[in-house]
């Protein structure tokens, strides 16, 4: 396993994770071993267990409650990869096949719902209730945000307050609930656990504010995936909102005839990508996620210096210093 | 609501559970009311909300919890229903188009999700830590046992435990599930639990047979759905697994490589059909269901006599009384 850098100072903890996760995907049913494993070990970087573990490893450095807890947020993040892939109808994951493209449809939703359910008991086992709770409330709304993302392709006045809502929902509540989950186990409640909930909160802003900034500028050659592909598919987001008042009547028209039409032709979406680039709608979306990036590190000005509060800037830092 | 006989004793909690139900299906998500209101809605005759409330009431007549406990199993029941469609690929559920087919696979795969989320949380809140853990055995049993079923097409050599284990993971241990988690909230444990237990595993297996069985005889016209539907998917059952010896050399042959195919002709399927039902084993099969609802009968013995016991026992009557 290759360690992502900010999560060095808890590199044993993260082997134990692993070592953790090979006992929940034990199963004498060999679809749950085979998928789960290959979509498990497909190169994430385990960001949420390394974000729960140095958020309460900020508060208790030796809490062992961490690992379990840590290790079931990836499983509740994985299950959502094998059913958001579904939803997307997607061929390819992390640059590799995507599950239910190598092993189907069926055994994807199927696999996925094994491990909600191994997530959701280790919660049980070792999180306690609160942590119980907020993991659950993070599952419900990852599946909220991904329906009203749904409901709103096409929608070319979809508000800013709707995309943070989606957006919240569909990606910050789950790194929120790390990082809170974490200080919970830490020990800490009242104000300190607000700030964690709101450094994941925060932290989950900035992330997907940069992967749509990502969408207008990408080429396919270095993501895997060709730019203007939320265009393509309807989705409006925060680098076209941030420009949108700057248009005039008829680009607003045509901007509005692409956006709702099912099946826009790549001169289409050129002309949304560029106008959006030449109003400045990527600087703004990437100005705003530092913005986030900052209010998060702020929040960490409370917590005593530990090389645990270093990584976990290092982690925001890192969200903006991606390049594209 | 038009209440399923053997619950009329019950009549009113049933009311009390569809109310309960509204609160947790409200969501500012629209796809979260319009799917899983249709499904919801979809004239289930809320067989596990039953179960769970008359096992509960056996104890303890008045327990509150029973309510929130029954409908969040009802809940999980639903989840699976979306999430199975889609391994089905299914366009009918009970007579109506099914939600896949109606909101697509991405809307079914994410309300499933989101009922599962409102699901587990509202046992965490009513039932205690272990009703909740109980309820997500059974979650992750089913998706199991969906998958070794999966696994297990095609292969007319599977073993009648291999029959038993997979029947018990994807219909027995939720229906067993529901009368253990009554007995619980309803106060008792030790013998008296496991009983309960046992009782929802026999029906489950009764009801799993009986349905097998009908597999074999139904007609279209009657049951909505071809008779020879699992001779199609290449799913072994009881009804054949009890008649297999009986084969001589060349039928075994020709048995073997129709299950095998994949696409068998309408004269292949009624091949196996006829000669499964000439040997007899749709009774054997519904001999054995028989068998199974008294031992469930039986279990009720030790409980005290009351209008909830003899509910329980017109249900498991019922499922053996089903015409075909």
């Amino acid at each position: 396993m290759k360690i992502f850098k900010p999560f060095e100072v808890i590199k044993d903890e993260l082997y134990a994770c692993e070592v953790f996760a090979g006992n929940l995907l034990r199963s004498d049913v060999k679809s749950v071993l085979e998928t789960g494993g290959y979509i498990f070990n497909s190169g994430g970087k385990r960001v949420r267990p390394g974000l729960t573990i140095l958020s309460g490893k900020l508060f208790s450095p030796d809490d062992k409650k961490l690992i379990p807890v840590a290790i079931a947020m990836e499983f509740i993040h994985t299950a959502t990869l094998l059913h958001d892939d579904i939803v997307d109808g997607a061929s390819l994951r992390r640059g590799n096949p995507s599950a239910n493209a190598v092993f189907g449809n069926d055994v994807a939703v199927l696999v996925g719902d094994y491990m909600f359910a191994q997530g959701v008991s280790t919660f049980a086992t070792y999180g306690g209730v609160e942590v119980l709770r907020r993991a659950l409330d993070a599952i419900r709304d990852m599946s909220e945000g991904e329906l009203k993302q749904l409901e709103m392709i096409g929608k070319v006045d979809l508000t800013e307050e709707g995309y943070f809502d989606i957006i919240y929902r569909k990606t910050a509540s789950l790194l929120s609930a790390c990082c809170e989950a974490g200080a919970i186990v830490g020990g800490v409640d009242g104000k300190q656990k607000i700030s964690m909930r709101d450094f994941g909160k925060f932290i989950g802003y900035a992330f997907q504010l940069v992967d749509d900034a990502f969408d207008y500028v990408s080429d396919e050659e270095t993501i895997g995936k060709p730019a203007g592909n939320d265009i393509r598919e309807g989705k409006v987001t925060y680098p076209f909102i941030a420009v949108r008042h700057t248009f005039n009547d008829s680009e607003r028209e045509k901007v509005g005839a692409i956006f709702s039409s099912q099946n826009p032709s790549k001169a289409d979406i050129s002309y949304i990508r560029e106008l959006v680039l030449e109003r400045g709608g990527v600087e703004k979306t990437v100005f705003l996620a530092r913005e986030y990036v900052n209010r998060a590190k702020e929040l960490l000005d409370s917590a005593k210096d530990s090389v645990y509060k270093e990584s976990l800037k290092q982690i925001a830092d890192f969200i903006v210093a991606r390049t594209y």
